[in-house]
């Protein structure tokens, strides 16, 4: 499994990728999910990838191959928009899906999705959600969180406690947060994370961290986390005895 | 939807269910997940139930209609022991999918799941999923809960706070709290819960409790967890901006 997570906020965005990848829980193995596409103060484009590995290593692969070839229809360098940046990845995976998807079902499901966000100059930053079938949602100030993957465990508490207003260091440490929730309760999902917080208008990737499980502030940020909710919980009444007996 | 949970601790049992039952989202009804069947003083048995309402309701009256009738084998006031109330359990429903399963299987899924809990005399109280195929597993000091239906968005909350020394009222709580941040997330799940703390030995459950979404403590425990969580998130330091700049 992968948990893969795309935040949309007034100030950027935060997107964030776990690194496990298994077939079955004897073949396990760590891959980096997060792909970026930069031409520094024109276009930031982050890929976050889900689903089987051939597929989204081909997808990516062929993406990258296609850089600065605008007659491939798939260039993400000449896009004029995340919105057609979001149409290539669907029709790259689309192609992918054409040429290896009937020989990968006969030993398991082919299908991949993607969360795609970014800006190019002329353009807010945006951010969207790509389906198995190539189509694809956006991101919006009402509907923040887009999230591939494994994404039950860790939604509860971005459901709380994000929104529109939000800061880019605020989203960080909750997606950190959501991390850590994630991996106490799934096998499938393991560090180290990588955590891009792009600041809109800076066309730049530069702040970007890569967190194992070792790492002293994720330690320090989940052990504080749990020290603090446990207090909070304690300190909660207990509910009432049945019919107040 | 639905989401069950039942959580073992060394004093007890705390059982919850929630009451939504849907078919798509324009067919929505309430019902009551929770049953038990209580000889004060002799035994306790508590199922919760979650999947095809038409199978999880002809399972629960059948054994009803049964108890104080050892020749049905599905007695479940002369089971010797809660293992054998489990084989019980997914003995009917094994009955029940016998005579419906090939009729249902052309519209939707037949199939349902069981929490059973409680407590007979000459042995001590004990915890079982039962599965679709009727078999089951039961609950231990080192794995406390067992849930069923919409599992995953109120688990991190039990995973963190819950372990076998746990009290019943600090697990009833923390019950609401893991409901609380399901209906957040998931439109399938909605209140009243029902509640049941069984202190072990009592062979009654008379600490049973009903949470609409607006009871009094219900609304104070949610508001003063978010508030808590809140300062207690904004209280931690942000993640270090990459490359220490």
């Amino acid at each position: 499994m992968t948990y893969c997570l795309g935040v949309f906020l007034d100030d950027g965005l935060v997107m964030a990728s776990d690194s496990r990848t298994n077939a079955g829980v004897d073949q396990i193995a760590k891959v980096r999910k997060m792909s970026i596409f930069e031409q520094p103060g024109q276009r930031i484009i982050t890929i976050l990838s889900a689903g089987n590995l051939g597929t989204t290593q081909a997808v990516i692969t062929l993406l990258k191959e296609n850089l600065n070839k605008p007659e491939s229809g798939r260039d993400l360098f000449s896009a004029p928009t995340m919105f057609e940046v979001a149409r290539m990845v669907g029709g790259q995976m689309r192609d992918v899906l054409k040429h290896d998807g009937d020989y990968v079902r006969m030993h398991g499901d082919p299908n991949a999705t993607f969360l795609v966000g970014g800006q190019i100059q002329g353009e807010s930053h945006r951010l969207f959600q790509i389906y198995s079938a190539g189509n694809f949602i956006e991101a919006s100030s009402r509907s923040q969180l887009l999230q591939i993957g494994e994404t039950k465990y860790g939604k509860p508490i971005l459901d709380r406690a994000i929104c529109d207003k939000t800061s880019l260091d605020t989203a960080a440490k909750l997606a950190l947060l959501s991390y850590d929730a994630t991996i106490r309760s799934n096998l499938s999902v393991e560090g180290p994370i990588d955590l891009l917080r792009y600041k809109k208008d800076s066309f730049s990737a530069e702040n970007l961290s890569k967190y194992r499980r070792d790492d002293p502030y994720w330690v320090s940020l989940r052990d504080g986390y749990s020290d603090g909710l446990m207090s909070v919980i304690a300190a909660l009444p207990n509910p009432p005895r049945a019919g107040g007996k």
